[in-house]
């Protein structure tokens, strides 16, 4: 295992480091590699070095990117025993999961492979009346990705905001997330080998570690970084926005942060449904709470307190077997919230079971006066809230702050009183579910993952599905432009034979 | 004329109000409308009934919305004479200034009809296999929208910015410029006749009026405010982009803001083109050098000193017929920098002329030793550049601030040698022109207004062309939402007759 940071494309041993090891969260031993913290001017020649080559790189062929991508596809394959392994062994999460979630990460670079292949996703837009302008989308620039703690491999290294960021033609600087930082080198290794086997220039790609929030912070400020991509708690991602937001020069920031996923329930649901519990229970425990769409809030609508539905889903989430959290802060930041909840005496735990999960219960009333409980519970719990009627639900649905979803379950007959609800909720999310549970992200274009904030810090993007590739993407029109000075895809010719907007028209006919 | 502001979709006199003039610039006159400013409580009752109406006329149909926008647009030709004249009165821009933006004006609202006839501009993507996910470009939610000193039509009440966020389904709000608040009370007006004349709410639109910047950031920092548009300086942009992040929920700011749109000019085409002088003369000083694309910075290259363009483009700007500034403070701030920049030993100020207009000259080399001197001098000016070299030429492109544009002024058998400088200047700007002069900006879909920052502090978008749109608009998946629930343009029967993308197929079918 590689001890040293990726620097500029180069892997740059320093023995003064500051290191720091992955931990196995099972048996809570420590894994053999001192990992070495990135300094300060290895995050600087990282990011001057792909700023060097960023022009080159935004230039070459869709083909020569596709070749890339398909490079680095076929070098996770042939690692992906030792990858797997090593993600067991660093997030303590079960060999099904590992093998899903690396089969996730393939999925994604093909549908990226697939956007590149297509190739208008760069919109070229050519008006010839008047002046002659042409218009595309262009890369951003360098950018600054930073690994998720929950996802050790598709919103890690070679996860989605890398594989969009480079099939976008940015250069990436990785920060590998410490807790899986064996997980993250090896895949940084299969990302720097495909440049090595390429023409492409090797300082596309770093890859830097540490436990320091210096390390993210130096990459964040520095001028030459033009976008950052985020996934996890909202305290880092608000730091890093704000961070982004006075620079001199201010950049876009992607923060993916925290969600609590309200799944709301109509009293006939939940009588008739007898999946139920089982289906909340199982969303609930999923990858033992460690997802951003976990449900973090149930409300239910129970006039006539005919149901004991929290303490099915209890039982059930009780019962499972739970691999334990990823890491021990994780763990202890969740028992300390736990713990902190009890002091609220109208919320009622009903205890930490022995593979952690929880959850615990309120009145519609009470959490309508004590908002603060919106926030959200990273783990295997969700907070049961009880209401009498359909307008405490709807007064709950317009308190609840931004969220990256929330779920209707409603029988037919319910439709004529939902519209309310429907409709509230709309404008607080960015995907509203009205079946199964908001956990099991689709990677289809059609899936919007972001939300309005605090679940994400930029709305108008989405962080899962190829449309995450317009993070990465700006303007620039060329006006009167020669024809050997315009992109490719904007040339009389279409040498690319896309789809292009010519005059209103769209159509793949040269000019 | 109106002196109240239009609170919540009704004109609401307050007596006790702050109030202000307009000023005539040419006889220096004020004129005798005593506007009222806006206080905070009619700021926060226009933006909370804003948002009271958002769902509701983010939900109408686009023929309800191309109804009010024609409204709008057939209001405005109503009342051309009137606005004409008070433009006229409040700008001092020449009569043909007053008829070509207000042509530009309805020639926008026209391009916007025509965007929502279409409509597939909300990208409606739909995917049936696993989960039913549709997903939909949505209105973000209120707009806040600052008029611009230098277009009291085009870029102010019922402008570019206005009339997109209308388009998408956003009410606005509008502060309308200090400098000609009876062109855009007028304006204001015809929006809301358009509005009384409806069956929409006229809570879509308020206007508020004031010379405080309290106004501005009492709007801004309002919660319910989701997105804010601004067209002007690179303080006023950059303090509104400011207090909208450290908001407690950060917005989007789209602040088209200062930039000095360098025309670079190879030695054979200086020694060429001559016509040359002339144009630059004439970009320079069009609208008194009061556009956002006005050349603020000449680079030619002259390896021996063979030409007098500075002297020639000089005699020119001081021989033409200039109308005043718009405002005594543009000109007073205009001609202080001017002022300032005498204190530069190496910049040499060629006098200012009787109609205002200025040149100064400073060497390659000395530029480059002072790059403060890349700051925006807003009026009709220009640092013209010597260089010796193409080498200097190249220095000084990529020493340039994000800019708006930039121009490069070449001859063909100097193509061999420029595409260097090509390639610096692309990733500098938001449009990069071959020919002519950055002034003049079409409004169709091929435009890009915008650019890198300082130019703009969201390279992602333009502010002009119906692509400004997706300024205000953000994603919403519906995963698996019954039909009746769903907003039209997902629904399976295509009731828009749109285009969809339909499992990856671009298509008009319905489901």
């Amino acid at each position: 295992m590689k001890a040293q940071n990726l620097v500029g494309g180069v892997w740059d041993d320093n023995p003064q480091a500051n290191t720091y090891k992955t931990v196995n969260p099972v048996t809570k031993a420590s894994l053999p590699t001192n990992f070495q913290e990135a300094t300060k001017q290895q995050i600087q020649i990282s990011v001057n070095k792909a700023s060097e080559v960023f022009d080159l790189y935004s230039s070459i062929s869709f083909a020569e990117r596709i070749k890339f991508l398909s490079s680095i596809k076929s070098g996770l394959l042939k690692k992906s025993e030792k990858i797997l392994d090593t993600f067991q062994n660093e997030s303590a999460l079960p060999k099904s999961r590992a093998e899903g979630e690396f089969q996730r990460t393939v999925n994604q670079i093909e549908n990226f492979i697939k956007l590149l292949e297509e190739g208008s996703f760069i919109k070229p837009i050519i008006h010839t009346g008047g002046p002659d302008l042409r218009k595309m989308l262009n890369p951003i620039g360098p950018v600054a990705v930073f690994g998720a703690s929950n996802f050790p491999l598709a919103f890690s290294t070679a996860g989605g905001d890398t594989i969009s960021a480079l099939a976008a033609g940015c250069p990436v600087i990785v920060k590998a997330h410490p807790y899986h930082s064996g997980t993250s080198t090896i895949v940084a290794e299969v990302i720097n080998n495909a440049l090595l086997n390429s023409d492409l220039p090797v300082e596309i790609f770093s890859h830097l570690g540490g436990t320091s929030n210096s390390v993210g912070s130096n990459l964040v400020s520095h001028p030459l970084i033009k976008a950052v991509g985020f996934t996890g708690s909202f305290q880092g991602g608000k730091a890093l926005y704000d961070l982004a937001q006075n620079r001199s020069e201010p950049i876009p920031v992607f923060a993916e942060m925290g969600s609590i996923n309200p799944i709301f329930i109509t009293e006939k649901y939940l009588l008739e449904d007898n999946k139920l519990p089982a289906n909340l229970a199982q969303s609930i425990s999923l990858g033992t709470g460690q997802f951003c769409t976990n449900p973090g809030m149930i409300i239910y609508c129970d006039s006539e307190n005919k149901s004991d539905i929290s303490k099915q889903v209890y039982e059930l989430l009780s019962d499972a077997l739970l691999p334990p959290m990823v890491h021990i802060n994780i763990e202890n930041n969740y028992k300390s919230k736990l713990k902190n909840l009890k002091k609220n005496n109208h919320v009622k735990l009903m205890g930490i079971s022995d593979n952690n999960s929880s959850l615990a219960t309120i009145s519609a009333q009470q959490l309508i006066e004590n908002t603060y409980l919106f926030e959200e519970i990273f783990g295997p719990f969700s907070l049961v809230v009880h209401c009498n009627s359909l307008n405490e639900m709807n007064k709950i649905a317009s308190l609840i702050p931004g969220q990256l979803t929330a779920t209707i379950l409603a029988k037919k007959s319910d439709f004529s009183n939902i519209s309310s609800i429907v409709k509230i909720l709309k404008n607080k999310v960015g995907r509203l579910l009205f079946e199964g549970v908001p956990t099991g992200v689709a990677i289809n274009q059609a899936m919007n993952h972001g939300g309005p904030y605090p679940a994400s810090t930029d709305v108008r993007y989405t962080s899962v599905g190829t449309d995450s590739i317009y993070r990465w993407l700006r303007p620039i029109s060329f006006q009167d432009c020669p024809d050997s000075f315009l992109p490719p895809a904007l040339q009389n010719v279409n040498p690319l034979g896309i789809n292009r907007v010519v005059n209103g028209i769209q159509t793949k006919t040269e000019l």
